[in-house]
C-alpha cells in the first residue's frame, strides 16, 4: 500500500470514531434505536462517499505546517477537523441537491431520492451540520483556540451559503435570463459557494491546529490566514473553472458523470466565455436554447462554444491561471508561527496546485 | 401603552438593528443588491411574525434575575438573545413546513410555498440558523461568557433536530402505524422538539447574560441550569399537551387554525390517551381511521377521542399537572449568582407557569 493510501486508510479509521461518538451521544439522550439506526445510515451515505480531498488535505497541510510526521494524536485531531470539512460538505449536497432535484450523486441515488427518506433530508442536513459542532466541541473544547475554530466554521458555512442563495438567484432552473449572468457574477458564486469551504477552510483549520494566531495584536504582524485566503481563493476558482469546462468537453467516461450544466441553466464559465465573444446570431442561439432540458437544445449551444473558441480560451486561461498562482506561491513569505515551531510553508499551497493542475477527471 | 406593549415595541426596534447588520455585512461581501433584497424578505417573511414570546421571555427573565429595571444596553443584549431564540424557531419552522408539506404558517403562506422561494428555502433556512451566529458573534465576541452561548444554542439546535428526526419517524404523514406510539415517545419527542428550545433556552440564555457560570468548579456548587431544566422541561411539556389537546377540542375562532393533527397522522397527547384507554372495537377505529385526510375518518377518530374520555383525562391531566409545577417551583431554592448579585428567583419560572395555565388559544 502507498502512503496515500495508508493516510486514507487511517484517516478513515477516525470516520468510525466520530461517527460512534455522535450515535453514542444520540443513546444518551435516550433516542430510540430506529433514530439511531436511521442517524447511523444517514451518516455512512452521505459523508464518507467523495474523494475525501478536503478532509485528507487538512492532514497533508498539517504535516506539511509542522514539517514532519505526525504523532498518533497530531494525526487523531487533524483527522477529526478533517472530518468536520467532510461533514460540511456532505451537509451542503444533501440539500443541494433537494433544491437542484437532482437524481445521482457521486454514483449513487441522491439520499432525499430514498423512498425512507424524502424530504425528512432537510432535517438530516440539519443534523450533518450540527455534528460539525458536536465533534469539534468533544476533542477541542479545553483548547485555547476552540473559539477559532468554531468561528471559523461558522464563517465559512454562512460564506458558502451565501454563494448558494447568489447561484440559486442567479440561475434558476426554470427561468433562464443570460442577462443575469457575468463573469464578475460567476467569480462571486465561485469564491463563495466552492472556494472558501473547499481550499482555505482546510488550510485555515491546519493553520489554527498549528497554532498560527487569528487575531493581530499588532498592525505589523504577519496575517496567515490572508496569505492563505489569497493564494487559496484563485486556486478554488482555477479549480471550478476546470470543473465547469469539463461538464462541458469531457466525455462520461472520463470524467465519470454526464455533465448536465448546460440542461440546468448553470452560470459556470463555459457560458460566461461564450457570451463574451459570441455575435449577435450567436448570443441569440444561446439564448433561445440555454437552460432547456433538450439534448439538441444542448447540442446547439455546445456548437456556439465551438465556435467562440470555448476551447481555446480555455487552454490560455489554464496556462495563465497556473504561471499566476505559482508567481502568488513563489512570493509568500514563508512565516514562522510565533508558537508551535511551525511553518507556513510554500508547498501547502504548491502541493494544492499540483494535484489538480491539468486534471482531466 | 401597557407595559407589556412597550417592552415589545422596544424589541422590535432591536429586531431592525440586528436584520440591518445583517444586510450590511452581506452587502461587505459584495452580494448583488437582489440577494440583499431577497435576504431581506426571508427574514422579514419568517422572522418577527410569531407572539415573539421566546425572545420576549429572554428579556422578562433577565429583569427578574437582576430583579430591577434593565439599562439600555443590558436590554439591548437580552433582546439580541431573544432574536436569536426567535431565528433559530424561524429556521425550524422554514424546514418543518417544508417537510410536513404545510400550507400556511402564522396566518401566511408557508415561505417555501411562495412562487419565487420553492426549494431555495431550505438554503433560506441554513442561512437563518447561520444569522445566529453571526449576531451573537457581534454583540458577543469579547464577553467571557461568548462561548457558553455559543455552546448552548448548538446543543439546543441539535437536540430540537433530534426531536424533529423521532417525530418523522414516529409519525411519517404517509404510513399510519399507531403501534409506534406510547407516552413515553409522546414525551420524548416533545421533550426535543419543542420544551428544550421553548421553554429551557430562552432562560439558560438570560443565566448566562447575567453571570451564572455554567461550568461547576465543585461537585458541591449549585447547577442552575440544571435547577432551570428540571422545572422549564416539564412545563413546556405541559405547554404542547395543551397544544396538542387545543388542536383537537379548540374552534378555529378559539384558536386561530385548524387543527390538522389527526389527519397528519401527529404523535399528539390526545390519540396516546385515546390509545392507552381504548377497548379493542376503539383501538380498531382509531388504526382504521387515524391520519386519513378525510373529513368522515376525522370525526370517527374524534368520536373515539369523545368516547373514551380524552377531555375527562385532559381535566385531570392540567389540574395535575399545574400543581406538580407549583410544588417543583416551590422547592426550588432561590440561589445568589456568585458574580454579579443577580438571584434565580422562582418567579422566573412561576411567570412561565401563570402564562399559560389554563390559555383556550
Amino acid at each position: 500500500m502507498d502512503k496515500k493510501a495508508a493516510v486514507r486508510e487511517r484517516f478513515m479509521k477516525v470516520y468510525d470514531v466520530v461517527r460512534d461518538d455522535l450515535l453514542a451521544d444520540f443513546g444518551q439522550h435516550n433516542m430510540p434505536e430506529e433514530a439511531i439506526k436511521y442517524y447511523r445510515e444517514s451518516m455512512d451515505y452521505n459523508v464518507p462517499k467523495g474523494k475525501l480531498n478536503r478532509g485528507l488535505s487538512v492532514i497533508d497541510s498539517v504535516a506539511i505546517l509542522k514539517g514532519r510526521e505526525l504523532t498518533e494524536e497530531e494525526f487523531f485531531k487533524a483527522a477529526v477537523l478533517g472530518w468536520s470539512v467532510e461533514w460540511l460538505q456532505a451537509y451542503f449536497l444533501v440539500s443541494d441537491d433537494i433544491m437542484d432535484n437532482s437524481i445521482t450523486r457521486r454514483g449513487q441515488p441522491c439520499w432525499y431520492k430514498l423512498p425512507n427518506v424524502g424530504l425528512m433530508a432537510v432535517n438530516d442536513a440539519l443534523i450533518l451540520e450540527g455534528a460539525i459542532f458536536q465533534m469539534i466541541r468533544k476533542h477541542f473544547r479545553k483548547e485555547p483556540y476552540y473559539v477559532d475554530l468554531i468561528d471559523l466554521m461558522h464563517e465559512v458555512g454562512y460564506q458558502t451559503e451565501m454563494g448558494q442563495l447568489v447561484d440559486l438567484i442567479t440561475a434558476p432552473e426554470d427561468n433562464v435570463d443570460l442577462s443575469k449572468f457575468s463573469p464578475e457574477r460567476h467569480e462571486l458564486i465561485v469564491t463563495y459557494k466552492t472556494a472558501i469551504y473547499s481550499f482555505y477552510l482546510p488550510v485555515a483549520l491546519a493553520l489554527i491546529l498549528c497554532g498560527f494566531p487569528v487575531e493581530k495584536k499588532d498592525e505589523s504582524d504577519t496575517d496567515y490566514y490572508k496569505i492563505a485566503y489569497d493564494i487559496l481563493i484563485p486556486l478554488g476558482i482555477y479549480f471550478q473553472i476546470q470543473d465547469d469546462y469539463l461538464d462541458y468537453s469531457g466525455t462520461p467516461e472520463q470524467i465519470g458523470k454526464i455533465g448536465t450544466d448546460i440542461k440546468d441553466n448553470k452560470c459556470s464559465w463555459c457560458i460566461n466565455t461564450a457570451l463574451k465573444y459570441a455575435n449577435d446570431q450567436q448570443r441569440a442561439t444561446l439564448e433561445a436554447n440555454y437552460g432547456i432540458k433538450d439534448d439538441v437544445a444542448e447540442a446547439r449551444v455546445k456548437e456556439v462554444f465551438r465556435a467562440v473558441g470555448v476551447d481555446k480560451y480555455y487552454a490560455e486561461y489554464e496556462a495563465a491561471s497556473y504561471e499566476e498562482i505559482n508567481a502568488l506561491i513563489d512570493k509568500t513569505p514563508e512565516a514562522v508561527s510565533p508558537c508551535g515551531g511551525a511553518v507556513l510553508r510554500r508547498s501547502v499551497f504548491r502541493v494544492f496546485l499540483e494535484k489538480i493542475y491539468k486534471r482531466t477527471k
